[in-house]
């Protein structure tokens, strides 16, 4: 794990936090991005190395949609960069952790992305990262 | 604002959710401190330039402790790493953010600390910190 890639943070209204955030951070939006498999619009803020990603759900079947429900707006996962992402899912699963994907996938941000069950970590939903090459 | 500085996790125990880190994290645990005035206990883990921050209540009445109660284990805050807290405070509340102390206080790993109301902040306890030298 080399840093926190990014702090995704579920959102009723991109365009509200949106403004809140380019406030809080001092700096703008750099990336407004649609994945339409997680049923999620993404909008990207940087920090120093770090990013500061909204997620504000386009279906009611979200998961995003699914947490503000039950939770309220607030953060929603943590992501950790790392160079290899397969080796580092192989080593979580020796662990015990129990991982949301079999392989990589896509995510924002030219990313491949696995997530990490809340439940095999302590209550906070993790995400690894890797940049994806051309050829991913 | 730098960095993500560290990100809080509100854990039941240290010890279990210490060891959860260690291995998720793949490094030891490298700083645990109490922080009797906030009725806490805290254990540190790099990851690169960021930290996570472990947090047991000592207390019924910790925020920790409340906070678990209300929505469970999980992440409690993002803290920012600032150059200049007294002025990013008075930045941020010209800009509307409604902050939690007049003054920078005393918080864990040797920082000067502000947090900023999760109502101004789009759901989310933001922290700011900044190292503090000897004369602070």
């Amino acid at each position: 794990m080399k840093k926190v890639e990014h702090i995704g943070i579920a959102v009723n209204s991109l365009e509200t936090a949106g403004d809140i955030y380019q406030k809080l951070l001092n700096t703008g939006i750099y990336k407004v991005e649609e994945v339409a498999s997680e049923g999620v619009k993404t909008a990207f803020l940087k920090c120093g190395p770090n990013k500061i990603e909204l997620l504000e759900a386009t279906n009611p079947d979200s998961p995003i949609a699914k947490f503000i429900a039950k939770k309220g707006e607030g953060i929603h996962h943590i992501a950790f960069d790392v160079d290899d992402i397969v080796a580092e899912m192989a080593r979580l699963r020796a662990e015990g952790f129990i991982l949301l994907n079999d392989e990589p996938k896509r995510g924002a941000d030219n990313k491949l992305v696995c997530f990490v069950h809340p439940k095999s970590a302590g209550g906070v939903l993790v995400e690894l990262c890797q940049e994806a090459t051309p050829g991913d």
